[in-house]
């Protein structure tokens, strides 16, 4: 019942991820009712993300030149490097102000029942970043589920191998600060146990 | 940390009504995944509405033409005129498949102390459609909120003044089906009662 253009931008907007058809209508009108000058940035801010954003040479988080901003950054120290599944794992932990290295994104994790093997993600690059040397420590950051739990230990064992001099080391898994120990899940309170530490 | 079109785009997300810094910028991150060809389709979208989308000259309906669709076809019931809020609010009704009609978009409802009169709405347009003759009935569907009931009496009023030969109703206030009494709130329970039916 209404003009296809509308249609169309309902389609579009239901691509996205965790908008349904209802939302997508209720953005749809919304931005039938904003004035141009509000609406159209938008539409030009996607159109400038995918004709201006790419992978950093180095380390593959975004980037509008050849190289991020973190490798960018003279003050960050090149010997520490952080190895997160996707660009987005950056924001938490610059968050944490307690990082002060480069980073390397793997863009995504191992999971061979997905079809996802070591030459889909960038490991290679990074065994060959660590080879050339400088790195002391590899911190790796991938998530705590089974299948970044699995590319940390491939990491780990590729490591040893290629650069036996630098320390790879892990998040630590265990409770979340403000947790209760009653609500906690078994797997969570297991990993806690086992990773104690002398207080 | 990221590239200053990454932040743009997160910054134009984030002003839609319900998305919040995070959604937004989880939204971004797909859009940034996603090849050009999936996401360019969006920023064509939203250009197009805004380049082609204007109101329908007959009833304020979203149109592309001088007039709407629903204006356009021949088969609605031109006597028959159910005002509405919004355009959006036309897609419930249609939904219903019990209207055939033509449609009338108030673009708001009167709210005095937001600054919203009469002459802010496609009010006066309203009574020189239904004084033009041949139409029988006015069904008011605004919402059934405080602005939607004040502007549903207004309508009323100006139709018993300006056209007194067209019927004016008003949709039916009461329970919703499916609802049980013991959850209803005093008001609509009250309108349900008062505007109880033989059985």
């Amino acid at each position: 019942m209404f003009a296809p253009p509308v249609n169309r931008l309902i389609t579009e907007l239901a691509r996205l991820p965790g908008i349904g058809q209802r939302t997508a209508q209720r953005l749809a009108f919304h931005i039938l009712r904003l004035p141009p000058e509000e609406a159209l940035p938008l539409a030009e801010a996607i159109k400038e993300v995918k004709e201006t954003v790419r992978q950093c040479e180095v380390c593959f988080n975004l980037a509008v030149e050849p190289t991020c901003r973190v490798c960018q950054d003279e003050r960050r120290d090149a010997a520490l490097i952080c190895v997160v599944e996707e660009p987005s794992d950056i924001i938490p932990i610059e968050r944490t102000n307690e990082f002060s290295g480069r980073y390397h994104v793997l863009g995504g994790a191992l999971s061979p029942i997905d079809g996802v093997d070591p030459e889909d993600l960038h490991i290679e690059e990074l065994a060959k970043r660590v080879e050339a040397g400088g790195i002391t420590e590899v911190v790796v950051a991938t998530n705590a589920t089974t299948t970044g739990e699995a590319t940390a230990l491939y990491i780990a064992d590729l490591m040893r191998e290629r650069a036996p001099d630098t320390e790879v080391t892990r998040l630590a898994s265990g409770l979340p600060v403000g947790a209760d120990l009653e609500y906690a899940d078994e797997i969570t309170l297991g990993k806690a146990l086992s990773g104690r530490r002398r207080l």
